[in-house]
């Protein structure tokens, strides 16, 4: 797990406070104990305003034992989307970049990819050609990458990745591409006995590669979109699990709150989003009774970040569709809208 | 979740000591800490014998900072099985007599039931006609009564149900036919910082409802037999989701690791079962290095439960097939097999 200064961002006395007052621990108590009260105080990275107040107030709110929202430690769930939420989304989606980047491996195992589409248009560098493969294409991608292998070998072959591929923008690990204010919210609700989750429409074998890492998330609370494994015997004898083409879970839009049922088994009470797939999910957890939080991370900072969704004032963007169809729901339902140019004061760790 | 004496078999130094030590804390510590040492020791319920010391052996093994075989508490994930394993699975499992009782109430809301098959035998009250009813049958009267709701009427019918159902044998609520002697392993496990899941065969929907209350265990960590659900919006303009008469996840056999591969993301280290329906999910479990602890329970104790399996000397019995093969696995892969009657010195809590 990164420890850097603004996850210091802890008030060591009503830890303590909580340690005796609570009827169980989140997982990660004990390391968030052990930091001391960063100068900026909490949230660090967060400019006051509307977005920082309303996630202090919903903290007050849920976990004040006096306070007539109080929920149980046991029922305190937040779940993120991952993609444009928790780090960067353009230019294309990291998994994305991992599978092209995966594919002269795959076809130097398997020579006979190189003269058949759309590998042959992968193979060739040609980015335009790329950007215009079409889904059916990149479905043939996600197949031939991240299919067809132990579960074992997937994982070293994306830890492998992680650390040596680099963000075409700032040249940089994409593990360092967080959003570090959604770093700073995370600790703060894992301090609050919160249970964080990621809910993304990605691949869940992905993201668990680099969770307890990146973001202090366990593989058991990253919820994705999944294939089916098949169990066999090696050799050896000894069992192992292959990973087949075949969708299990579609952990986007009404899918995130399918997902949300299937595996963790109750409703949100804080839910952050940035884009059409997370819809359903935020609807989802307002719908509840009690207080409850409903974010949208709005991508409106050129220089720091990108601009595309409502902030461009055009129609969709082709990744992270926030729409203004959602922004306008966000207004009505109450959702608070973060700007990221607005909002936080640092995008990244490394920014100073 | 009940707290009679047996749970309190907690040794308080060395848990003290554990706080100290651990750099995470298991959810159920504090409640742990508040309970002093039974005049039994630990794992009261448990008999001097190989089973009860290849319990303490393995968590020795896996929790001593010094030794070779330690592991990390993040790490120590526990499977258990939970018809036949956790409680009783004879006459029937629990969620076929939920279901069949259930029948009357769905045909009062749906008369055409009444004359078709096989609701109409289940009705008649016929316990031999009952009991030859086919598999496919069964599916229907599964379909009927656990799919077409929202989640949370289901979940509201289970739990009124268990408050009134009453075993035949015991005359008895059914989460009062808990094996006292695991309640104590899972105590004993979590209060090791061990995250203890329960893996079923049987339906996750419904082992959720109650197993935080019974088990200690929260619905997140409850893995088993699941359909989709469907998202919608009520008429009130709210989203809900309905259970869906389609499978979604298969948990037994080899369905198991693949779901605990799915939900868990990581392989146990420990896991506890009593049929063929557990076999995959012990091998899994076994084949990891390190120390690995695999136990089945057999039912060999007539007078106190039931006999049935490989105790019988017969071929497979109905249900919790512990066949004779699956017991010479157990001998030649060292899996530990606990004899209910030997083992244990109390089979359920009102034991006295």
């Amino acid at each position: 797990m990164r420890r850097d200064r603004s996850q210091d961002g802890i008030n060591r006395r009503s830890l303590l406070a909580t340690l005796v007052l609570l009827p169980t621990l989140p997982e990660t108590l004990v390391p968030a104990a052990a930091q001391t009260e960063a100068p900026g105080g909490l949230l660090p990275s967060w400019r006051e305003g509307p977005a920082k107040q309303a996630i202090f107030d919903f903290v007050h709110a849920t976990t004040e034992q006096s306070s007539p929202t109080y929920v149980a430690p046991d029922d305190r769930v937040a779940v993120f989307d991952q993609d444009g939420t928790l780090w960067v989304e353009q230019p294309m989606y990291t998994q994305v970049a991992y599978c092209l980047e995966r594919i002269p491996a795959v076809a130097a195992k398997k020579p006979e990819l190189r003269s058949i589409e759309p590998f042959k248009t992968v193979l060739s560098g040609n980015r335009e050609a790329i950007a215009k493969l079409s889904l059916r294409d990149l479905e043939k991608i996600l197949v031939a990458t991240l299919t067809g292998m132990p579960v074992e070998e997937f994982q070293s072959e994306v830890s492998r990745w992680l650390e040596t591929a680099r963000h075409p923008r700032w040249n940089r690990p994409y593990t360092e591409l967080i959003f570090h204010p959604m770093q700073e919210v995370l600790r703060y609700l894992q301090s609050n006995a919160f249970k964080t989750y990621i809910v993304t429409g990605g691949g869940q074998d992905f993201a668990r590669v680099y969770a307890a890492k990146v973001y202090g998330i366990p593989p058991e609370q990253v919820v994705g979109t999944a294939g089916t494994t098949k169990f066999g015997y090696g050799r050896d004898g000894k069992p192992f699990l292959t990973k087949e083409p075949k969708l299990l879970l579609n952990d986007d839009k009404a899918g995130k709150v399918e997902g949300i049922y299937f595996m963790i088994g109750r409703r949100p009470i804080a839910a952050f989003g940035n884009s059409v797939g997370d819809r359903e999910m935020l609807e989802y957890t307002r719908a509840g009774q009690g207080a409850r939080l409903a974010m949208l991370v709005l991508h409106d900072d050129a220089s720091r970040e990108y601009v595309y969704g409502p902030a461009t004032g055009l129609p969709d963007s082709k990744i992270g569709t926030f729409t203004p169809m959602l922004y306008d729901e966000a207004r009505k339902q109450g959702w608070t809208v973060i700007s990221m140019k607005n909002d936080w004061n640092r995008i990244f760790a490394f920014d100073v």
